[in-house]
């Protein structure tokens, strides 16, 4: 039996309870939140701490930490923090920053005897897997991130912050020609504008001012400028009812030629009705192959590149020798 | 530089020197063949050998070989033998036999402090880590493996032996509709006829024969009876004009639902112009795994399930934290 701890009650923190119940082999033993008495009578029996020195003062014993925080404020600090104490598993995913974020993780870990994997989920993570995979098995390829459809929260956020809007949610919608493109065997050069667009529903305060909420958010540089954007207007009780739900996936697709002339194409792609139920379910094989990692003498930094697919499952090898080769 | 070997110099030979050539970092240096003048004028002035003992008699010095024969006759033999001596990567896929050949290899790569790479290629190989992490990502999902539009060699053998065949091609066909299931999200069990059909290409003898051969192929037991088969006559022309290529590709589909009703979908799948020169460029990046795996002092068999992402490719892990994470 694999404990487990999860730190951070929010969608994420969710998603890795519901998978952690699919899960025969693991357990859910104590889940730190900021608001634990409202946690608590949604957890029921499962012991709700305020604070890390709470799981080392109760003597419960965890295997391995899935920090399901915010990239930008929390793991950051919760990683190395953790880190200390704990095997961790985090989805830490400022791109630019995970070098280095790699390279404090791995001295703690590494000093603790302890094995953090980072940046998992499904970008960063499995995508980052396939995007690696589809470059090795064929040289000199051209690889293609797509995203979508699926809710952004920077983008919504973003256009929330213009003047007069009550809501908005933002799609992030992959460009069915392109891909048809690649599929077809063309290898093109893609513009943004070319991969994705964006399509905005907005609740707005004044049914007259929608026009210049339209123009603000359509010229907005960086989220929405460069891009052919939608924005259409809904009702608080449409965004309640629609657009409640987490959807997202995307694509990664390697193209090259072998030989003189041959045209190969490797597609990867992902269709979620919930984003955090899938990351969580991700989060969940990684805190498994931590746990493996750790049994067998490692200690240190990992991203899902140095794991062997064969951790993450619940099969013993020679099971998965038999059934799954 | 990887220093590589190829044994047996067929389709699969041929690709993975395709492949060699596109990896800066990798130099073929040996080709066994078991027609060595023929080969020799393919090969230029690259040594082609009839034997292995060869090899150490010349002491070229090689890191890797790769096993290019069949997995009938050739690899059984071959696998065992070479891996006394040499490091070695392999594409046995006769998917019953895996477990005791892995059992083989390992007890001589261990023995011999060599490292083993078998059943890589596409399937087995990429195929078996997608249906892996399928099943770990998303535990109690479903797992699905379509096959084609491909030429399978062992059912246009089975069709050249029916009676007044001169020539046929099997194409294995995966059906749309039932791929298309999936993706929507549907979990259906699917018989193997509601899997793939078969498209049979045929030269005749004798036109007058035509309703026997295709009557005899279409009820050929295990091969084309259970399945929606098409029998079409062409000419030895057309036979050769459209039919020399060895296209082929498939579908690994996982399908569950999380939490309690979020459908969640991942499919990978593989589109190629040239099955060998495909599997061929696998088995290279799988020779720089096993070259890495050695040099990090490992010894014994290893499929790719064993083999961490990170280790097929050219680029240190540093870069790829960088530019792929």
């Amino acid at each position: 039996m694999i404990n487990l701890g999860i730190v951070g009650y929010g969608n994420l923190g969710r998603g890795v309870k519901a998978a952690i119940e699919k899960n025969a082999d693991m357990k859910l033993c104590a889940v730190l939140s900021r608001r634990p008495e409202i946690t608590q009578k949604e957890l029921g029996d499962i012991p709700v701490l305020s604070s890390w020195e709470n799981i080392i003062l109760k003597d419960l014993k965890i295997d391995i930490m899935i920090l399901c925080g915010g990239s930008k404020e929390d793991t950051p600090v919760q990683g190395p923090l953790f880190a200390r104490t704990f095997s961790t598993v985090d989805s830490f995913d400022t791109h630019a920053d995970i070098p280095e974020y790699f390279q404090k993780m791995n001295t703690i870990a590494r000093q603790m005897g302890n094995v953090c994997v980072i940046s998992a989920g499904w970008d960063p993570g499995i995508f980052s897997v396939e995007r690696v995979l589809g470059e090795a098995y064929l040289p000199g390829s051209h690889g293609y991130t797509f995203w979508g459809k699926g809710v952004s929260q920077g983008h919504s956020d973003a256009a929330r912050k213009v003047k007069g809007v009550i809501d908005a949610r933002q799609y992030t919608i992959p460009i069915e020609s392109s891909i048809e493109q690649i599929r077809s065997g063309y290898i093109p050069q893609l513009s943004k504008n070319e991969m994705h667009k964006r399509l905005v529903y907005v609740v707005a305060e004044n049914e007259l001012e929608q026009e210049r909420i339209r123009k603000e958010i359509k010229e907005m540089p960086h989220y929405f400028a460069e891009y052919d954007t939608e924005v259409l207007f809904i009702s608080a009780e449409e965004m309640k009812h629609n657009h409640s739900n987490l959807p997202h996936g995307g694509f990664v697709m390697t193209s090259a030629k072998t030989g003189d002339k041959h045209k190969q194409i490797v597609e990867y792609n992902l269709r979620l009705d919930s984003n955090p139920e899938f990351t969580g379910s991700v989060l969940v094989a990684c805190a498994r192959a931590a746990y493996r990692l750790k049994q067998s003498g490692h200690a240190g930094a990992f991203t899902m590149l140095d794991i062997p697919p064969a951790f993450y499952s619940p099969y013993s090898v020679e099971e998965l020798r038999r059934k799954f080769v």
